[in-house]
């Protein structure tokens, strides 16, 4: 039989990631291209320890594994909210906070809330896939708006805000962006804030790494900076208690998150609510700003050994990002040119890495850049991967 | 600030049922309201027993906590898939089986893969408002297709077919119905499939209450009919081992189900992994079809105590089903009048029931039935709620 599809997922390609994963199957092939958490930042002895509490009292366990309310369980959320409050001034009165599955939801509900087919979303260059393919998928035209050292380029954004028809929303990871690793600058937040404010456009803030900070001092995140409701704010605990258990969060302008919610309903009903509780419980019984220190000085070491490592082995014959946090570095050819014969001759030396064009807006596009990965390879991987790096850029510049 | 919302979603009204499970926070009121299973039918001990050894083995606790691949933890999509084989003849070798976030996933992401704005979905009337409610999010036409006792009027479908342009699929609940406990029989299913296929239309066939059934015969599903790759089929563990895990499946044609995983990869990413990996234990090791057995004797009960109530107190003041299986009897008026003033004096009465109105097609409809459910009430409720059902249809008939 042949099958006919919506016109929005024709057109969608399975993630570039996605298929490099698979490739990664070869347990001698050096992985650079991951996006996950260190193994050993989980905590499993105090989720052990909760969840053996839940199942154990019969009328907590029974709610447990319950269907649940849609904006998510009630405790969670409270703790959500005022951990975004002491901690960053976010959320003000006319806002509410939800639980999503992952802030991966967050980020395509929001979309399908405020997305036509045709609307103009704008994303940074390079951004993030799943991002990218979640506005792909509401049949949003996707444009691309230049990243510089202290964030978005500000000339570039106002061009496109200036000369794009119905811009709904700019969608930014302003601190250590992913893929490039590269912090916005107060100022740069600020700028972005009055632009958007100037041309009546959100702001969809995406912060999945913005608490593994390991240099560098605190920078106020521009929902912080909100004063009239344009910001939508994702977060999720993915990078600092568990990806696998999907539980992010959306803090938006209360009407939004109204709507959001409804798609949330005929989406998925609620996120999993063992494990929401669970969560609620870790917030309030240890100390996840401990916790978090501790994955901090896993990824300062770990990101260390990578620069030294690409100090050492690549040098002046690529670009690359010094990140103050997060999960990612960006390299870059120092020539500017297409990065892919690169990525290509890593991957013959069992290095893999996610080239720079599965980040583009332009789904034919080309790159100079790469993505590399810090968290999850060993030591040794760190230091071998490097070295092929190092050989594969020499190769060319003698080539 | 005012908002402006895609058009999809600004038409989108909470759903009905869940405003109803808001006015339920009143401890009085008796709730036949609900769509829950009963929470004694969870397997508390043994999810506990599994879930411990998860966390005591470290290498395991790890892979639990991290990202997973989206299609679902390949153990249990096997075990799903084979289950699916072993006792519903369902899977063919152009088929696949993911793992999806509760069966709604699994009937939104689905509709997102095949409908474009304006293409019509056939819908039973009255029928699951958690489907229809999807569907209008992806902007649907809906069409209602009257049930009568033997499952959907096929001249009516027929009729639906013939009228309808680009008719994308037919959505269908065969076994205990949602809202209805109508159960289709061997030869409407047969006719369903055949009239389908003249007129190219897909099914899409929902089924979480199959396995509950507690009087008369298993009655082969659609998809287990399926020679050519034209049923899409869902499924859930929501109401056989824990709703709130969000835990379902869908088992359609490879084609199909590819589509589906790249909206899944941008909807959520995957789905909780550790109650993946629980489910999949569960499966592996207890005897999920004795535990089956158990739900479906507890049911069994529940039902003849209301069936035997309402005969007591209703009589032939009213219409309603007498379902084989799952969680649901549907009532009506007698003369066929608007349900909503007795559902209203029901609600005076601290009783709540779900109003017809909210399984319609036609949001501005006017329904003569209304949904009682005996899972979740305890038995001296349900005597008590038929009570009060009894007293509010003979007022109605003195009246």
């Amino acid at each position: 039989m042949e099958y006919r599809f919506s016109e929005k997922v024709a057109n969608l390609k399975p993630s570039a990631i996605r298929e490099i994963f698979k490739s990664l199957t070869d347990p001698t092939v050096i992985s650079f291209a991951a996006g996950n958490p260190a193994p050993e930042s989980f905590p499993i002895e105090q989720l052990k320890l909760l969840s053996d509490e839940i199942f154990s009292d019969q009328s907590v366990a029974r709610r447990a594994l319950q269907y649940g309310i849609t904006e998510g369980y009630t405790p969670l959320r409270e703790l959500i909210a005022r951990r975004l409050k002491e901690k960053f001034s976010i959320g003000s009165e006319s806002d509410e906070t939800i639980v999503t599955t992952g802030g991966q939801q967050a980020l395509d509900l929001c979309c399908r809330a405020l997305v036509n087919e045709g609307d103009t979303v704008l994303c940074e260059l390079p951004s993030f896939i799943g991002a990218l393919n979640a506005f792909r998928a509401c049949g949003a035209n996707l444009v691309g708006v230049p990243l510089n050292e202290s964030g978005v380029d500000l000339n570039a954004l106002e061009n496109a805000l200036k000369t794009n028809q119905n811009v709904r929303f700019f969608y930014t990871i302003p601190t250590f962006q992913n893929p490039t690793g590269i912090t916005a600058t107060q100022e740069t937040r600020k700028a972005v804030l009055e632009l958007c404010t100037r041309y009546h456009v959100l702001i969809l803030e995406d912060n999945p790494y913005g608490e593994l900070r390991f240099a560098g001092r605190e920078i106020p995140t521009i929902k912080s900076m909100d004063r009239e409701g344009r910001v939508l704010y994702c977060g999720s605990f993915s990078k600092i208690l568990s990806s696998g258990m999907r539980i992010g969060f959306l803090c938006a302008p209360r009407e939004i998150v109204q709507k959001v919610v409804v798609l949330k309903q005929v989406n998925d009903v609620h996120t999993n609510l063992f494990f929401q509780m669970l969560c609620a419980e870790f917030l309030t019984r240890f100390d996840l700003d401990g916790h978090i220190e501790k994955i901090r000085a896993l990824y300062r070491r770990k990101c260390a050994l990578m620069l030294d490592a690409l100090d050492r082995f690549v040098g002046e014959n690529a670009i690359y990002t010094r990140p103050e946090g997060g999960l990612f570095i960006w390299c870059k050819t120092p020539d500017l040119s297409p990065s892919a014969p690169i990525v290509r001759a890593c991957l013959k030396q069992k290095l893999a890495v996610v080239p720079g064009e599965a980040f583009l807006c332009d789904q034919n596009g080309v790159s100079d850049g790469f993505r590399l990965n810090y968290s999850m390879p060993s030591d040794e991987q760190i230091e071998q991967g490097a070295k092929i790096l190092g050989q594969v850029f020499s190769n060319r510049s003698l080539g």
